[in-house]
C-alpha cells in the first residue's frame, strides 16, 4: 500500500523552474524504496503567464492550490529592465498572496555554514540558527497610500500592523524551536523608536517565555542584530521578528553563510487550514535564467523542509545530509570549476545513496 | 582678529563623555596655530539629568542650543537594566527629539575602511562610502498607536510618513555629493513590497537625476544591499534612503569597515535654520563605560565632519588623514596591547603635528 504526498509546484520565471526541476529529482530520489508517491501538479504563473494572459494568481487557481497538501515555489518576478511588467507586481499579486491567502504565519529560514560553503566573513565560527520571520503582517500588509500623488506636497505613507495574534503564533513558534534547539531565543525589533510595535511583540515574548523555562531570551535592536551577524553570527540559535526585519536579517544571513544560493525557506501555516509552501530565499535571478548554472541547492534544501513538514524527517534529514556531503566535497576540490544546475542535482542525488 | 566657533557639547551617558573629551582635544589641537577660537558650552543631559530631574530636554535647553554654531554630540541611553529609566525615552525624547526639532534632513555617514582597521571580511577590498539617510520622517515619525492594548486583540501599528519635501532635499543632498565623488548613487528602498513610499522616493530621484547627468542611478532593495555590503561593499559610492534602512545599513557598515568604533556621523540642518549635529554612530556603551578603553575614533571623526561642516576643511581632511595615520601604523604593531581611549587621543593628536 502507497501514500501519495500531493505536491502543487510554481516553477516560476527566472531561474525558478531550472532549481525546482532539480528539488523535484532528489525528493523523488529520496523517496525511492518507502511506500510514499509523489504526485505533482504544476501551475503556471509568474512572467510568460501574465503576459499571455494579464492575471497574476486567479481565486480560481488559488482555490486549486488550496486542495494541495504543500506548495513548492520557484520564485517569480520579471528582468528589472522589462518595461512590459509593472515593478513588483509578480512578487505581490503571486507571492505575497499566497503568503497572505493561506496564512503563511511563519516564515522559516535557517541559515547553516556548512563546511565548504564559503561565507565572506574571515572567521565566522559554527553558524546554525534560524530566523523565524512572521509572514503575514507588518510593513507587508499593504496597507497605505499616497496623498497629492506627484506633487512637491506628495506624502506616501506605509503602515506597519502588528496583531497579537499574529505576533503570538510566531513567537510561540520560534519558542518550541528553541526549546528543541539550543535554548536560546533573541527578539529582534526597533523598541527604541517603533514604540507601539515594540511593546507589543516585548509583552507576548515575555507572555510565552514562562510557558519555557529552559529558553533564555535575548533582544537585540535590529542595526545590532547586523552587526552581529558578521562580527559574531555563531551567537544566534532561534531569531524571532517581523515581517520585514526578517526578509532583511535574512537575506544578510544567507550571504554570510556561503550565499544565497544555499538559503532555503518554508511558509508555514500553522494551524494547517492550508498549504505550506516552501521557496528558496533567491529570487528569480534573471541575468542568470536558462543557462543551467543557478546554484539548485537552495531550492533542494526547501524540499527538505517540505518534506520535514508532512512527517516525512528521515528523508528530510538524508537531503540535508546529502547536501552537507556534497558541500563538503569541495574543500578537497577548491579549483573545481563552476558546476552546471544539473551537475549539482546529480551530486545531490549521488549523495543520497553515499 | 580671532574667529569664534562656538560649539554647544552634549557628552551624555555611559562612554559619551569620554570620547567627546578626546574630540574636542582633537578639534582643539586642530586648530593650534589659526585665528579660530573654540567657545564650548556643556548640556548635561541624558541619564542622570533625568534621574535628577524628570527632565529629558526642555523647550528652554532646545533654544539655548539652538544659539549655537553647531552641537557635538556623545550618546544617551540608560543601561539596559536600569529600570527606572523607561527604555528608549533618552533616545527619542533627547536625541531623536534634537534631529526632528533642528530638522536634520540629512543624516550623513560615511564609510571607510582604513588601512589598519581590521574587517570581519576576508576580502574587503576598498571600501569608501558615504549613506545619505534621511533624518526627519519615514518611521521614525512617531505615528502609530496602541489599540485594545494589552489584550489578545491588541493591534499595534507604526506609520512611515514620507513627504516629497524631505524626500527631495535628501535626495538633492546625496546627488551632490556623489557628483563631487565617483558619481555613483544608489537608492536603497524596497519599492516592490513598499509601494506608496517607493513610487515617492523613485519618482525624485528620477527628476533630480535629470540635473546631474553625469551621475550614474542604481536601486537596490534593502535585502539585497545587505548582500553586498558584505560580498562587495566596494561598489557603493554614495547611497540614498530611508531613516529605517539607514539605520541599519549603517550599523552594518560601520562593523564591516572595522567596528562602530570607527563610525562617525553628522546630522545635518541644509538650509541653516538650526544647528547641525555630530556624533559617533555608537551608543552609550554602558558596559564599557567609565573604564577608559572606548574608542575615540568614531567621535573624532565626528569632530572633523563638525569642522568641514563650519568651512574649515583645512582642519577637518587634517584629522581625517591623521586618524588614517594612526590606524596605519597599527599595521605594523599588530600584536599592541588595547589602547586606552586617552591614548588613542593622544596618538591621533601626535600624528595631526607628524
Ligand atoms: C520578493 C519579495 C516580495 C520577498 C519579500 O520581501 O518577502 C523576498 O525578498 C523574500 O524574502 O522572500
Ligand atoms: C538610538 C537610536 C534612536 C538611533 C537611531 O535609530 O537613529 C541610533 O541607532 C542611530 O543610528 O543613531
Amino acid at each position: 500500500m502507497t501514500r501519495t504526498l500531493d505536491l502543487a509546484v510554481i516553477p516560476g520565471d527566472g531561474i525558478g523552474p531550472e532549481v525546482i526541476s532539480q528539488a523535484l529529482r532528489v525528493i523523488m530520489a529520496s523517496l525511492e524504496n518507502t511506500d510514499v508517491d509523489v504526485a505533482t501538479t504544476e501551475y503556471n504563473l509568474g512572467a510568460e503567464h501574465w503576459l499571455e494572459t494579464g492575471e497574476t494568481l486567479t481565486t480560481e487557481t488559488l482555490e486549486q492550490l488550496r486542495e494541495h497538501q504543500a506548495i513548492l515555489f520557484g520564485a517569480v518576478g520579471a528582468a528589472p529592465n522589462d518595461e512590459r511588467i509593472p515593478s513588483g507586481i509578480l512578487e505581490r499579486e503571486i507571492l505575497l498572496k499566497l503568503r497572505f491567502a493561506f496564512d503563511h504565519a511563519v516564515n522559516l529560514r535557517p541559515s547553516r555554514l556548512f563546511p565548504g560553503s564559503v561565507s565572506p566573513l574571515s572567521e565566522p565560527g559554527q553558524i546554525d540558527f534560524v530566523v523565524v520571520r512572521e509572514g503575514t503582517e507588518g510593513l507587508y500588509a499593504g496597507n497605505g497610500g499616497q496623498f497629492k500623488t506627484g506633487t512637491e506636497h506628495e506624502i506616501a505613507t506605509e503602515v506597519s500592523i502588528n496583531t497579537a495574534h499574529g505576533v503570538r503564533r510566531v513567537v510561540r513558534d520560534a519558542f518550541q524551536r528553541a526549546n528543541a534547539r539550543r535554548k536560546k531565543l533573541t527578539l529582534v525589533h526597533k523598541h527604541n523608536v517603533l514604540v507601539n510595535a515594540g511593546k507589543l511583540w516585548n509583552r507576548i515574548v515575555n507572555e510565552e517565555a514562562t510557558n519555557y523555562p529552559d529558553v533564555t531570551v535575548d533582544y537585540l535592536h535590529v542595526d545590532a542584530a547586523t552587526i552581529f551577524m558578521v562580527t559574531d553570527p555563531a551567537r544566534f540559535d532561534v531569531i524571532v521578528t517581523d515581517n520585514l526585519f526578517g526578509d532583511i536579517l535574512t537575506d544578510l544571513a544567507g550571504a554570510v553563510t556561503g550565499g544565497i544560493g544555499l538559503a532555503s525557506s518554508g511558509n508555514i501555516n500553522v494551524d494547517g487550514t492550508a498549504p505550506s509552501m516552501f521557496e528558496p530565499v533567491h529570487g528569480s535571478a534573471p541575468d542568470i535564467a536558462g543557462k543551467n548554472i543557478a546554484d539548485p541547492t537552495a531550492a533542494i534544501l526547501s524540499g527538505a523542509l517540505l518534506l520535514r513538514h508532512v512527517g516525512l524527517c528521515e528523508q528530510a534529514d538524508a537531503i540535508e545530509a546529502a547536501v552537507e556531503r556534497d558541500l563538503a566535497a569541495l574543500v578537497d576540490a577548491p579549483a573545481a570549476p563552476q558546476r552546471a544546475t544539473t551537475e549539482i542535482g546529480d551530486a545531490i542525488i549521488a549523495q543520497l545513496s553515499a
